[in-house]
């Protein structure tokens, strides 16, 4: 089959057009979050079309289009179930409904961080291995399970999505659109300023000259032994050691694949976080951590299975 | 159907003859963990024919034995996976085979804490609702998962069963049996002396005259006022409230149940954790917490469904 796909983020729609496990064409546009979905869907459609004619298709020629979006959702009914600031009418837009009408073709939503699995699981770091737990760290932290070769999905969609709000410190700060003390509230980028100034080393590092901190900027400095750096950057995969001990010991997996921005420092990363695996308690065997494979095309390259999944 | 119940325990074996969602007759036995399984199965097995002749029946005229272990266990095959210095001989036991010679019935190996959940969830706390998850607070704190109707396992039986392994405490103490600031390292009765002592009122607190601090005393001196248990009660609290939301997080359940002994104080531990569950994000509306029902009968209750599920 020939499958489109539509990866929603926040800076960027990715668009993709994907057969046999592989990205035959992709373009992208900006997300344009700050405005309504509705007023995306021309533009996303005319670049969706734009798409195919380079590869002497149609949309309506496709077996479907795969949507992927960064919040929970419903999949059984496509639709968007909670908004954060971005697209706020998204719960009100029926998308399948809009492909229908304008393409005759099924439309199958899912999680974002759950359809990048999907796509490392058939085509990248996750082929061969049918309990597999990610991890996407960016502005949020993401997570998506695999368990025995179901995704994990839950009654309301928030099974196994949730781990960037898992507690790591019942004791810890408030964060922005997280409860106290999770995952996100100690190490996302968002709370990265805060946590950076409580640390003793800060003054005096160069940490104080970034005008926007970014995980980006303090690896960049730990590497270059700026002492401020290297302890933020310490807490912060101290944080993500914990992420990682916990989502063994919940959901069981046998390989952690870890993908963001944030992975071009994979080798400082993975080792510390295999080391942490190496702690949990599987007597099994030896839950083993790699980076994604597929950068920014794993969701794109999940659509095929998805759509098999749903309409087949 | 009539079924044969055992939930082992580490210090008492409890018996029962179950049908229809009611224990018709119960016993119990010293568990004798610090010796072989082996061992114990021959006044294991004759306190079963005893229990059958007071209801005028014998094993064999049952419907099976269903059997709750305190460890991980392969469903599948029946076998006892993990050994935590209890009953050393666990995983060389062939409990469904041992059943088959002395009573040609069919035996189905569970893990406590699922069992104790199947228990609540068909007959108990749990009724109506196929999205549970179970906490006990013991010696240990174990934790069990029903996702859509379905006991979650995972591949190596691990899954939904660690809760008491999830970090709470990113830079937390060690603790023994586990990982490093896990719920159990910050909160199980075996770390509690440490924790009491590394507290600021501790010196002054009616605690320093318990020779074997559990929860019992810590709450029961907190009713009183003792500002060292208020104090230790808190923390307590405060770690089982980061649990609660890490649960919710992670598994997507409607309801959460509380069992253990300590739930003689469920007037006082029952609201704190329903204050933290509504800290949870669960946009589709609110987790429910309650106490579990069935109480040392929750396991034995869990053998019909047990049996029907494994050999139906």
């Amino acid at each position: 089959m020939t499958a489109l796909a539509c990866d929603i983020g926040g800076t960027n729609i990715k668009l993709g057009l994907v057969a046999q496990g592989r990205v035959l064409q992709s373009t992208s546009l900006p997300s344009g979050s700050d405005r309504p979905l509705r007023e995306r869907l021309t533009p996303l459609a005319e670049a969706c079309e734009a798409l195919c004619r380079q590869a002497h298709t149609t949309p309506s020629a496709c077996a479907g289009i795969a949507v992927g979006f960064p919040a929970l959702v419903d999949r059984q009914r496509g639709r968007i179930l909670t908004e954060h600031g971005k697209y706020c009418d998204g719960p009100a837009v029926d998308l399948p409904a809009w492909a229908r009408q304008r393409w005759n073709i099924p439309l199958a939503l899912e999680n974002d961080a759950s359809l990048a699995l999907i796509g490392e699981w058939r085509n990248g770091a996750g082929r061969g291995c049918d309990n597999l737990v990610m991890i996407t760290l960016g502005t949020g932290i993401g997570t998506a399970v695999i368990l025995e070769g179901r995704v994990l999905r839950g009654r309301h969609g928030q099974a196994g999505n949730l781990g960037g709000h898992l507690v790591v410190n019942f004791d810890g700060r408030a964060g922005p659109g997280t409860v106290a003390g999770s995952v996100e509230s100690e190490s996302s980028s968002l709370a990265l300023p805060e946590i950076a100034r409580s640390l003793p080393g800060f003054p005096d590092s160069r940490l104080t000259q970034i005008p926007r901190l970014d995980y980006e900027a303090v690896f960049r400095l730990a590497a270059e032994n700026d002492a401020g750096a290297v302890a933020l950057r310490q807490r912060t995969l101290a944080v993500w050691s914990a992420l990682v001990i916990s989502l063994i010991h919940a959901f069981d997996p046998e390989r952690i694949l870890v993908g963001g921005g944030i992975m071009r420092s994979a080798d400082v990363i993975v080792p510390v976080l295999a080391q942490a695996a190496r702690s949990a308690y599987t007597p099994w065997g030896q839950v083993t951590v790699a980076a994604g494979e597929l950068g920014d095309n794993a969701a794109l390259l999940g659509a095929e299975w998805l759509l098999q999944e749903r309409f087949e």
